[in-house]
């Protein structure tokens, strides 16, 4: 098992990642303190409750917890306020109290939504997540816990450490291949950002990576939690410095809006981001090469780095025109300034962009 | 205008009373640091509103801020996942961002709603409250935001606080005299917990209160708030001491649950809980007199004291067993030691509360 730390002061918490972890989910429930008097709830979805839930509730039985459990359906419709509310519906009739914890066993999509319960039943209580997705390495880390609104992604929503992270790469194993993919989007992000090596691994150690191989996987994973979970302890709240862990993003999240959020996972929708991004700093002025060395990244982990033809340009510069502010024709973006390196641009153009995402539909200028 | 300070290291904020301060919101919003470049909200009630939004509104304007206001119905079933989901969709649609401000301009539910609101739209923005109600002395301090749950009161919540809370005592001249007691009833609380001196003036300043008196409601409302400040201050998140606010609480959350929210008033609730814990007292063995004493101020501020015959006493417990857990025949009660001073007791026997409910009714014990 290797275990990080992720500093935030007295909201500090253990990531733990290694194969069969899950077993002791009640051992090390124990170990961070949490209660034994109060009823305890798990949060999963329709596809991972089947291969995982018995298993988590039995250690936490074991363990001495008692524990019910809410199986919501699987997808991003579930990051609603209606289920939001059947969550908390399901807490209330269990008895949870203050001193009662909510686990999120699944991706991002269970994380984020039981995450947001956690935050708000009774002004708050405890939250332990327990990542079922490779994407999850980055939504488990940080605290960001949110549910949509029908007309905007993520909209509400709270910052919520949780007690501790619980990642066994086992339950891995039983993932659909496009979520692999996406997940390891979000992995080569972290390298991207502040790590040259560890991209470079990443690209070098994708065949691994994709079939899952256990020690590449384990230290994929831990690499990337810890470069999260760093950029989160200097900037908890989003202040400044955290918004680099939004390369690509700004693309991306036009993309998976002009997508209905169900055509591009959002590990494919940011991997597209993040070519582009890769053209806009090449465009302003940055070292050649940065492009192609990006692409190969992305491409050696199976995902996409072009738009598809029919997407239209004018769609995806209107959705980021509602989730960034263009002001006087000038936009927030995040650039690579080298592979492993970014910086926080407040002035780019929006004409530069738009010409990038022309780019990426292999459109010329 | 009287200022007084809630200390809360880097969330510390000032809460301002005074006659005609509404007028004065554009100019204190600067003072505070709220950004003019964002749009802002103000959420207010359907019986406030024609008194007040249009003074709040301008004021803004004239300081140069964009506003967009949203107009919920009075009442407690505002407290609602379902209106927080349409204030969301008005802030959205106005365009608010991470700079925005939320302001509550009205009572307790105005105030809970509108926090809720500021405490998760796009994970927290900025929250100001505008108390229009004499009980919205207490809501307004202290943080605590929450919507209701069909099963559940403040069930779904956070501590969010504001970073000013501004109190015009002019609005107060539209109170209904109901509302009027009712939100005296906390105030009178805030002396019977931890200031013998204050109680003691509630009562004798009773008629003044009532009238509405300027200078008599500003000294009041300024101590009532500056207590809970205090409290605040020590507890923010309810760890221990806090709780000491909920004097009459236990038994007053019951009686709203079995009035269905709507036959007692918030303040009436916990008058009748405050002369039951007085009762209580009494019969756990403090000073004879308690309940007297407690009873005497509670009637000048024209308090109910008594259950009215038609409620159950079954009702009743019941409703306190699913807010406060029973063990083994125990529960926790804050109880008066004196007038001015309260003990958190966690071992009150069941059958002790059962036989003060009688007693509340006028049944024979
Ligand atoms: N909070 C954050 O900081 C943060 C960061 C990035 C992304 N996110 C959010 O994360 C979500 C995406 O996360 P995701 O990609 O994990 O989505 P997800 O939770 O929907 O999981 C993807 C799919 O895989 C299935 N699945 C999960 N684990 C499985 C397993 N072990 N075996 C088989 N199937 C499994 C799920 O049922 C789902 O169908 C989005 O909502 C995004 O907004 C949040
Ligand atoms: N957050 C906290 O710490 C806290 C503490 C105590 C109570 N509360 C909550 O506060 C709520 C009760 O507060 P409240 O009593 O202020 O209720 P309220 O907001 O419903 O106001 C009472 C009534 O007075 C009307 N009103 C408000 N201001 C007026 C004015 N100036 N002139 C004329 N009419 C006016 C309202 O429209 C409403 O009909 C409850 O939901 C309770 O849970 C919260
Ligand atoms: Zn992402
Ligand atoms: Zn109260």
């Amino acid at each position: 098992m290797r275990t990080l730390h992720v500093e935030l002061g007295e909201r500090s918490y253990p990531i733990y990642i290694g194969s069969g972890l899950l077993e002791r989910l009640g051992e090390l429930s124990i170990a961070r303190g949490i209660n034994r008097n109060s009823t305890h709830l798990i949060v999963t979805d329709d596809k991972v409750a089947p291969h995982y839930l018995q298993q988590a509730e039995e250690t936490l039985a074991a363990a001495g917890y008692s524990v019910i459990s809410h199986i919501v359906p699987a997808g991003e419709s579930s990051k609603s306020l209606q289920t939001f509310e059947e969550v908390m519906t399901t807490a209330i009739q269990g008895g949870l109290d203050r001193s009662s914890a909510v686990f999120a066993l699944g991706g991002g999509v269970v994380g984020d939504l039981a995450g947001f319960v956690a935050a708000t039943y009774m002004r708050g209580v405890t939250f332990v997540q327990i990542p079922t997705t490779i994407l999850a390495h980055d939504s488990s880390v940080g605290g960001k816990v949110a549910v949509n609104h029908p007309l905007a992604k993520n909209m509400i929503g709270a910052f919520h450490q949780p007690v501790m992270v619980l990642y066994d790469v086992n339950t891995l194993l039983t993932l659909p291949p496009r979520d692999i993919s996406a997940g390891l989007s979000e992995m080569v992000k972290h390298g991207l950002i502040l790590d040259r090596d560890f991209a470079y691994w990443c690209r070098d150690h994708a065949a691994d990576l994709l079939r899952l191989d256990p020690e590449a996987l384990s230290y994929g994973l831990e690499r990337g939690c810890a470069i999260k979970a760093d950029v989160v302890s200097k900037d908890e709240r989003e202040g400044g410095l955290r918004a680099i862990l939004n390369l690509g993003h700004t693309i991306g999240h036009a993309i998976e809006a002009v997508g209905d959020y169900g055509r591009f996972l959002h590990g494919e929708a940011i991997s597209i981001g993040m070519a582009g991004s890769a053209m806009l700093a090449e465009k302003l002025g940055r070292d050649k090469g940065i492009y192609e060395e990006t692409v190969s990244m992305l491409k050696a982990l199976n995902l996409p780095v072009t738009l598809p033809p029919d997407v239209s340009v004018d769609d995806i510069m209107a959705a980021m025109q509602h989730d960034k502010k263009f002001t006087e024709g000038r936009m927030v973006f995040i650039v690579p300034e080298a592979i492993g390196a970014v910086s926080i641009v407040k002035d780019v153009p929006v004409d530069a962009v738009r010409c990038v995402v022309e780019m990426l539909k292999g459109e010329s200028v």
